[in-house]
């Protein structure tokens, strides 16, 4: 396997991979076959299936694989800042895209092991992760109760509202609309 | 058309759009195939595309035909009674059903006109009008500010603890968790 792989250079590996991803957003996982990414990437079908053993385990190699949104270091000194701060590094763009990852992954993480765990490790784990730091400052500074039951609801209350936007509201998340929910909803329950 | 239609009786549309549900909930919108409805409704494939055309127009009509929750008539005299009487009317299974069929439209209602439609008129649209009564009557009372920009916002912090619950906890929404979220999350928001 390991031989097999290492006749793809890491540059190509990253183009396959931003390929499967942006096949991913485009048409979900369910709808993606070997045929199209194969056509998408100008490889063979045999090279895939030789290189990944299966679609399920391209696409969650694919998202392991995918560049982490970067660690962000914050530390502005208020829970309002900070959560502003956090949005202000990820632009619209790149919200478009996180939704439409996830919307073509919803169906498919419930059926599939493997993507619901590459899903979890590259962009849930580390949301609640930010999250959970930030949070845990402004207790410490006494900004929220540590008794506070919403501390737990913090991943629930951010990702809701971006996986809600465009089933409500016909749109996609963008900055915007993320600030005012957690103006409105975030930081109330917080700070209850 | 309607000479097409009405060679199936009422009792076999409802037994067919059933069918059609609970495909959907068990494998999702595209892995869903007219050639497995025909099967478990022991019809033909013929007589399927004759009635309804296409996949898409059956599973729409399957949503639309599908049968409310039910016009609740609550007013409990608090926002806080009125959440826990909405959630008291929906048990466990129905939930769980309801989690299954969103999952299952998630990817297919952004790229399906009539497929988005219906599930606003059937699912999201009442679960909305519901919210906003119920925060309506919490404003008249004086509960919630009128000005209060979470009102806004009520159907996605609800919706968004429905959605996220599986793909961050890996497990069903349920009334245990939702009591909580009320009480942790919209109640503390909407009485800021």
């Amino acid at each position: 396997m390991t031989t097999a792989r290492s006749r793809l250079t890491p540059e190509r590996e990253v183009e396959l991979f931003d390929a499967v991803l942006a096949l991913l957003r485009e048409v979900g996982y369910s709808a993606l076959t070997m045929d199209a990414v194969a056509a998408r990437t100008r490889s063979s079908k045999a090279t895939l299936y030789r290189q990944w053993g299966s679609k399920p385990q391209l696409v969650a190699t694919a998202l392991q694989r995918c560049p982490p949104h970067g660690d962000i270091d914050i530390d502005t000194g208020s829970l309002r800042g900070d959560f502003h701060a956090l949005l202000s590094h990820s632009d619209d763009a790149q919200m478009k895209q996180d939704s439409e990852l996830i919307r073509g992954l919803f169906q498919a993480v419930h059926e599939d092991r493997d993507l619901y765990e590459a899903l979890q490790e590259r962009f849930i784990g580390p949301e609640i992760s930010r999250l959970t730091e930030v949070v845990d400052r402004a207790v410490a500074r006494g900004e929220v109760r540590s008794d506070n039951p919403a501390r737990e609801l913090a991943a629930h209350m951010l990702l809701g509202a971006f996986f809600t936007r465009e089933i409500i509201d016909d749109q996609f998340p963008d900055r915007e609309f993320l600030t005012r929910y957690i103006d409105s909803v975030v930081l109330p329950a917080l700070e209850a």
